[in-house]
């Protein structure tokens, strides 16, 4: 059975209970109006797991994080530190020894082992991190840090680069299970765009908070199972960034006394589904805001004869650089959409593939067949553009969130660096 | 020892003796402008061999031609029929019918069995083949088809879909292999560009002749040993058609009485380097008329551990959204190069990775170096931008070309279909 989950008004990380958070502007970034340091607090030590980019060129705030959470992928901590502007990202051994000091300063601050502070950073690579801002800065973020609403949108307006609003939300749901009847639980989130920044790159950076007392093992596991249908599942320009990360924070606040919800059980399958709930959420608000993005596509693959096929077709929709201009051009292009199918692997019959595209048909058993242009140009005016697509070769299916390729993506990522 | 080739003035597919071309406007495109139908005949049966699309919407000609070549992959034609601005693509059963009588048409103008003619279709899919022009203008095709260079360009120009300029060129070179000494062999060939049409979707169309007496297996080997090389080596937007088509005819009529040229011999060495010569023309020539394209892009990736390796690396780096803005934009962004380098699924250490753009060395041992921005503005003046990546993993290495992303590519694929 399904959770009731109830989404909370301006939710934000520090919904859950036992966080504070705030985000200033230190310097990082040009415009003193953007904020560009933020600092998660946890009250208590609470349980941290993360995910990481897979890029080989990955950046040093990822390569600490990696090592601070070890072989077994979790760890306790006390604070996270983002901060936007520079990525710290081809910045050799300096770079990673300037990322440890940013966490030692932290953890001054935090009252804290520098070993419980992890780190993010997003902004331009190849330059090294200044110390300065983070030693000026830390005291002052510490003693701000606030677990009102307005300290979670203060961080999250810190992490953005390219984004042009930030992304929140938070869900809570009263447990049903076990040993947790009754208990209010609330999972949180911000994150910041996958787009590529100028001048050089960038990344997704998420931090998920909750109070539900989830276990190291249980917290790892849910959060890749929630990344693996979330955050993977978008696409903005094919693209996989130096700096991604995602990290989740286990308070345990709202139900202190209770044991650690432990994997297979039904309070974990309940934080599943809030955690998940959190992670579309905003995974779908990236796509919505990727660069120059004027619409938001979800492309959906059913009939594959497995999930690696229907994973690779609804990709190869996702990724075509013709599909993403044609939906720009509110263009029912099936055919570009065919091709980009027949091209990606997935093992499937032509004369068995059917398309629709905003819920009109217009291809079954692979022939074209007649809608109306008139129709399709209304329909092409809502915000979110729908593709779907079954291969008639199977019962797997998967659904990926992009957007449109537009003038504006050509501006912002094709303009002299300056 | 290298052949030594000779390229040839105003070179095209009937620069080799044995064969006569024309290309006329048979009512298949809207603008009676622009030729559509092109008749290319040899004056004897010739040797044909071809390589196709591997996506899976492959078009009705493409079936049509797979299945008169046979296992082998070869087999004697006397013609090749190609026309523009109707690809006969996703139109199931009646177009194979169509592609067959379109075949039975030409035979019966030319004067040969109908498994003698092969075709080939670009243009709008999802619409069925008009028999009408080819039974009004197959007559008239035969008969103006002509040895002369003009015959083929006229061919060459009738091709075209969104291409901008005709693409042709012819070599030649003398046999100093045993058996053929002074023999003077001559490759030609003609090419639409592989980016995608509008309103569908586009193909490659290749034809490619030679008056070398080459054998059916030993055509076969070394066009798929050029393609893989040549035009398997362009990407455009990444989207690989429905229409795809080389194909490659050897007359044998510079050395009649000559035994056929087999692999494995000083003969086939000498052929393979000719036509990988004509198809590398055509490839770049391609990649410089991309839709929308203001620069030829060349990557080059060195230094691989396997070669599947240095493809991976420069298939990513080519075909990424983010570096093909960059360069559209004259952005000497190694980051974004990096970035796609290190996500492109290649085994290499970042530490060991070296950038240089345009000849400016921008990234050593994984490090960014100072460059001249100055100088680099400058070089993005050239009309060819090279990119080259040393992964210090291996002696493995490969050449991807490609162009930049324009504001002009999202105008001509993202405009209204009309």
């Amino acid at each position: 059975m399904d959770t009731l989950l109830e989404y909370i008004k301006e939710g934000t990380i520090t919904s859950p209970a036992g966080f504070r958070a705030t985000g200033i502007y230190a310097g990082f970034r040009r415009n003193p109006k953007r904020r560009d340091l933020a600092l998660i607090e946890a009250n208590e030590p609470c349980i941290a797991t993360g995910t990481f980019t897979q890029n080989v060129f990955c950046a040093a705030p990822v390569q600490l994080c990696r090592e601070r959470l070890g072989e077994g992928g979790y760890t306790t901590v006390r604070a996270v530190l983002v901060n936007s502007g520079c990525a710290n990202a081809a910045t050799g051994p300096e770079g990673l020894e300037n990322a440890r000091t940013t966490a030692r300063i932290a953890a001054e601050a935090v009252g804290c082992a520098e070993e419980e502070v992890l780190v993010a950073s997003t902004g331009v690579i190849g330059t090294q991190l200044r110390m300065e801002p983070f030693s000026e800065y830390l005291p002052l973020l510490h003693q701000t840090a606030t677990d009102e609403a307005q300290g979670g949108h203060m961080a999250a307006h810190a992490i953005l680069t390219t984004d042009t609003i930030p992304k929140e939300c938070a869900v809570r749901y009263t447990s049903q299970a076990h040993g947790y009847e009754g208990c209010v639980f609330t999972v949180g989130g911000m994150v910041k765009g996958s787009g590529m920044i100028m001048p050089n790159m960038a990344t997704m950076i998420a931090v998920i908070t909750t109070d539900a007392p989830v276990s190291g093992p249980a917290a790892k596991a849910a959060l890749l199972a929630s990344v693996r249908e979330s955050f993977n599942k978008v696409t903005v320009d094919s693209d996989t960034s130096t700096n991604d990360t995602c990290l989740l924070l286990a308070s345990g606040q709202a139900a202190p006394d209770a044991l650690p919800i432990q994997q297979d059980t039904a309070a974990y399958q309940e934080f599943c589904e809030a955690l998940f709930a959190v992670c579309s959420n905003l995974a779908r608000k990236i796509a919505v805001d990727g660069e120059g993005a004027s619409r938001l596509v979800t492309v959906t693959v059913c009939g594959a004869a497995t999930d690696d096929d229907a994973d690779k077709a609804a990709r190869a929709i996702a990724n075509s650089p013709l599909v993403k201009t044609a939906v720009c051009g509110r263009d029912a292009n099936w055919g570009r959409i065919a091709a980009a199918v027949g091209k990606s692997g997935a093992s499937f019959r032509q004369e068995d593939t059917d398309i629709d595209i905003m819920g009109i048909p217009v291809l079954r058993g692979g022939l074209p067949i007649a809608f109306s242009e008139e129709e399709a140009t209304h329909r092409f005016e809502q915000p979110e553009i729908t593709i779907d697509v079954d291969l008639g070769a199977g019962a797997c299916s998967t659904c990926i969130w992009t957007c449109d390729f537009t003038h504006e993506y050509i501006s912002i990522n094709g303009d002299y660096r300056s």
